[in-house]
């Protein structure tokens, strides 16, 4: 088949999810394929936005916790991502930031497990789960152990107490079998903790059909909730009368608002809260939220395998095995919703590409990262980003001089 | 004197500080006594807002965290608060909750003191900081020892690690001499972490000539950072080198974006950062940092004094002793930025006022709480607030059914 621009611009005629584009903000000179890194703006945030802080803040000030329900907002706004991963509403929260999150939960699932330290994870895991990890163990509080992603569900002996994976992997988008590992750890005696950074928004998860333990995930992704949006975290409902967070503000306390000298966690979730909670960060990732739970799940993904296919096919079909190796499995239903390949010159070769309008990601030290965030992207964006990809690579336009100038954040 | 409604508006026609108030977006029909709560509106937080919304993350998306430098906006608005409390701009940075900065000093406090083991605060203390010290005592890091505030300078032994002490008193105002027992403190061989949420933007704090060690504070209160504002921490420059942060993310790593599998802190304070920084809250909070700093910290406190000194004046000058207790010192320059009273009845006495347009606040089980925000509020306001006050106990208005109804958040 040969996938041309008609061929692209058919599918898009034909795409239900095509009126969502219109839903998102987006330049008309770029083509955006790093929805994986940063989701974009949804177009009802900047409303929305301007109500909270001119309405809420400004005119009703203090009186907004109670009137406009900014108490409940962790709750509320978590509840609507619960169906997104499978979870139930009162199982999920909105707070600080993944990497806190993933402190918070790693604290707590080794206090259930006392008589075990090691944590189990894999080499090459999103670096912040590991540092996390680390800060733990130099705490005293554990030890990282590391095995390769094919072979983990082997390695979860009688002395793992708890196995913190990454569903979707941030560089190859490989998707570990969330049910396999999970029955695997329980199976050993261990707990699991996900982390669904790459992957809420994008692809089905079950995390109670899996019997999962805990979860972390990101705001700012696939859930469209802006830059440094507020995190997730679930706790299954077996667990949250005893796990106990390391982190013990007052808004995780069962009375924050008696000031008593003595900290007594909150029941359920909410005792994972711990600081006042982000008003305006909550009130853009529910924007989002409500935006990826309107369309689903499902359709987002058969959309993501689709777009992504038809990436790999235009780019590998091309000829280009000598420079591009796929660094994704093959396998769309193995993948979540980013696709990428190495390259020996993969920073300029991302540089190159962005200035032709192609926004992609480079993950060190030689991974071309091209996220298909199926809520706004179409298959014409994906004709012109392989397009763009084969005049940069004939033309080695990666090899001038600006494309080598590194960026602070790459 | 007679300090009636006609003095209040001499007062403010003469105050330097009067063309501020338009700066602040207020409700006509309300006297807000809460900005030591949630801080007002400044009038150009919603433009600037605007922009980073729509063009920097909804046409530059991932581009922004190089083009628009997000990627260094803990630092930078860490750097603007600085002066604001007698530190160095490379000593503060902006990141997480007041309560998650709280655990990460005092970990890093901690660990700088291997061989001591107390925590030593005061009872009644902000709920949070006990809290947080309670959570890493049950995980066996530390114990908590609790001396009144007369008297605390003198339980400082060689068993105490680290003296942590909110400078302004929540509750009462009641301000801590910072340099008195600070050096008390070193002198015992303990360092100090100043929690300065009742005071950053409203008093003058010298962190750097009192030889502070650690510092934490609120960006919704004084510094008008909005609801759930990202708060701040300060490193003193002699602590960086080896001062560890608990919460090892990626944000904090001296590479994050080698995506390395081990973790090594930045260097400087850049290491208590953790996750990925909250663009939209560090936005906002910088409009408002960045008009605090414009008035300037010795006018707003001399205006503060001025204010609370003339209500004091009114409320207790009206024969109110019978029912109202001053729960504040006396003396302007021992409390910040609020003034206290204890009544019988405060929490329906606090939503009398509400009713009656003016906002204070509740603290269980006896206080009334009113806040002077220097830099929106002018003596009229005074003048009404007391008004009403007067209102509502000679008429018991308070002793209403509709008072006693109680909300989530008081």
């Amino acid at each position: 088949m040969t996938f041309d621009l008609e061929t692209a611009r058919a599918y898009d005629r034909r795409d239900p999810l095509r009126a969502y584009r219109d839903r998102f903000v987006l330049p008309q000179d770029v083509v955006y394929l790093d929805g994986n890194s940063l989701g974009a703006l949804p177009r009802a945030t900047a409303g929305r936005l301007e109500a909270v802080v001119g309405e809420e803040w400004g005119r009703d000030l203090i009186r907004s916790w109670n009137k406009h329900d900014w108490i409940v907002a962790p709750q509320r706004v978590g509840a609507k991502i619960a169906p997104l991963i499978g979870a139930r509403p009162h199982e999920v929260i909105v707070a600080d930031s993944t990497s806190v999150n993933l402190h918070k939960v790693l604290a707590a699932a080794l206090g259930l497990r006392p008589d075990r330290r090691v944590v189990l994870s894999e080499p090459g895991n999103f670096p912040t789960d590991l540092y996390i990890v680390q800060g733990l163990a130099g705490a005293g509080r554990c030890e990282l152990r590391l095995a390769d992603a094919e072979v983990i569900a082997d390695q979860i002996d009688a002395e793992v107490a708890v196995v913190l994976l990454t569903h979707v992997h941030y560089k190859s988008g490989r998707m570990h079998d969330m049910a396999r590992i999970t029955t695997a750890a329980h199976a050993a005696g261990a707990l699991v903790i996900w982390d669904l950074s790459h992957s809420a928004g994008a692809v089905p998860i079950d995390l109670g059909g899996c019997g999962a333990d805990f979860a972390v995930g990101c705001g700012y992704k696939y859930l469209n909730g802006g830059p440094g949006a507020p995190a997730f975290l679930y706790v299954a409902e077996r667990h949250q009368a005893t796990a106990r967070s390391p982190l013990t503000g007052w808004m995780g306390h069962a009375a924050g608002f008696e000031f008593r000298d003595d900290y007594e966690p909150a029941a359920g979730v909410a005792r994972f809260l711990c600081g006042t909670p982000p008003i305006l960060g909550l009130t853009v990732l529910e924007v989002g939220v409500e935006l990826i739970a309107e369309i689903g799940v499902d359709a987002l993904a058969r959309k993501s395998r689709e777009l992504s296919e038809a990436f790999i096919g235009l780019v590998m079909g091309a000829g280009r095995a000598v420079e591009l190796e796929l660094a994704s499995p093959a396998d769309p239903h193995a993948r979540g919703s980013h696709v990428s390949f190495r390259h020996a010159h993969a920073y300029e070769v991302c540089q190159a590409l962005i200035g032709a309008g192609v926004i992609g990601d480079f993950r060190a030290p030689d991974i071309l990262r091209f996220g298909f965030a199926p809520a706004y992207l179409g298959f014409e964006d994906v004709w012109r980003a392989a397009d763009q990809l084969s005049r940069v690579l004939d033309q080695r336009l990666w090899a001038r001089e600006e494309f080598r100038v590194r960026q602070a954040v790459t």
